[in-house]
């Protein structure tokens, strides 16, 4: 996928809506767990049902991990029914991978090749060989951690290294790796007083959002600063929609919250 | 598994080897490419003829993902295969996870529930509230990177906060949270002039040490600070030993290359 391409598509729907798959089996309608593998079910329901709404969805890759081969099975189906039938949609595998460089190279050949997903999030912790692995995919992007939207982001990442944060020290070092320009960053919603921060340090690439919806981030606030001349944002959205009902309409009921944000989105955009 | 019983197996067996299960399936002898799970072929024959010269395991999860759903059955059958016949091994799942709270309660879930291994490395990039869920588990360990064995740790890692570094911030920091007990560190072999400032921060807590073999780490140069009155060491190889013939006599070579490396232990335990 190209940048290009995810830019027309955010034009095209007036959406940066990105969608988190996040299927915890004990929160999915009963109708569906008689079916062979009730999480695709889930997951095909809402993509039918909220694609021309959103332009990427993101996998938590723990969440099907936690099924072990099911859950790997689960996934497969998921991504290869996206690729298929909306092949115009960006896919993130959110696995916040990192290991050493012959490590990487093999989580980066699951991810990129195996699964075929466009994107896949990083931790930056051990550094430039293992992340240099992902980025020499052309047209794949590695999505990597810089300023997280839990609480436990203030423990490191916003600690003081020669009079700058940690968070700015991984953005302005990553941008000297191979392949920098195959880059996205993950920025929190509940962190916007740094989005000017960020936007003053890497203007140009996509920010991956989590954190509006069930982790209390603000729309409005992260666009103030996070918008850039090619939108520059997925924002995601997870257990807001896709468990916006647990009965027979929960799909229809996604829709309608993942309508909600869009609706927002495209007022947004309208005055940018 | 407890701690007694590491050092116990440790004791007896005059060994502190870790043997990493990192298995390239182009890197295997080709009398095994016929079998139905070739990896867990592979993974039972080194186990069989070394168990005896070491007291862990650690498959690398990257090498399995890579395979989809075969590759993460070939890890079950391992993990399986290593708590019913060997259950006085500990196992180490190398998955190097870390995410957002309800997030990482689903890897604890998949590592230590569903797989049933003893511990799981951990990125810290995201602080306390993506490692506590795992810390969460009686008689499970996290493995928390502190010092990585990999050129990259330079990056963030050895960059000063308060007059200290990153890493040493991660070890003190981790020490406050909610059982902290259960922790143990990964620090690199490659890295052994930083062993005695680990050793000051976290006297008692095991450290799990890749980077001997392939990676070029000096067994007697960690051992010098890094040991301690529980022994307090687990010293990875992988490469050197799983890889050390691509021939039928695979697996009693690679007894050979851990023999060499336990007899070094011998030595170094009978000095201490």
């Amino acid at each position: 996928m190209t940048i290009e391409r995810i830019v027309s598509e955010i034009r095209k729907k007036q959406s940066f809506l990105c969608i988190g798959l996040d299927v915890d089996i004990s929160k999915i309608p009963t109708c569906l767990l008689n079916k062979p593998s009730p999480i695709f079910e889930f997951n095909k329901a809402i993509i039918d049902a909220t694609n021309h709404l959103c332009v990427a969805y993101k996998p938590n890759i723990a969440f099907y991990e936690a099924y072990g081969q099911e859950g790997w099975k689960a996934l497969k189906l998921t991504i290869d029914y996206l690729n298929k039938n909306y092949s115009e949609i960006f896919t993130v595998a959110d696995a916040k991978r990192g290991d050493i460089g012959n490590t990487s190279r093999m989580y980066a050949k699951a991810f990129f090749e195996d699964l075929g997903f466009d994107s896949v999030t990083a931790s930056p912790y051990m550094g430039s060989d293992s992340i240099e692995p992902f980025l020499k995919f052309k047209n794949k992007y590695t999505i990597l951690l810089s300023l997280t939207s839990n609480k436990g982001a203030f423990d490191f990442q916003t600690k003081e290294i020669n009079n700058e944060y940690l968070f700015e020290h991984v953005l302005e070092t990553s941008k000297t790796w191979l392949n920098s320009d195959n880059l996205m960053y993950v920025v929190g919603a509940t962190k916007s007083e740094y989005f000017k921060k960020v936007r003053e340090i890497v203007p140009n690439n996509f920010l991956l959002v989590p954190g509006i919806g069930a982790q209390g981030g603000c729309l409005e606030e992260i666009c103030k600063h996070g918008l850039n001349d090619q939108v520059g944002l997925l924002v995601n959205s997870s257990r807001s929609i896709i468990y916006a009902s647990k009965e027979i309409d929960f799909a229809e009921k996604s829709a309608m919250k993942a309508k909600e944000i869009q609706q927002k989105m495209k007022k947004i955009l309208s005055n940018y």
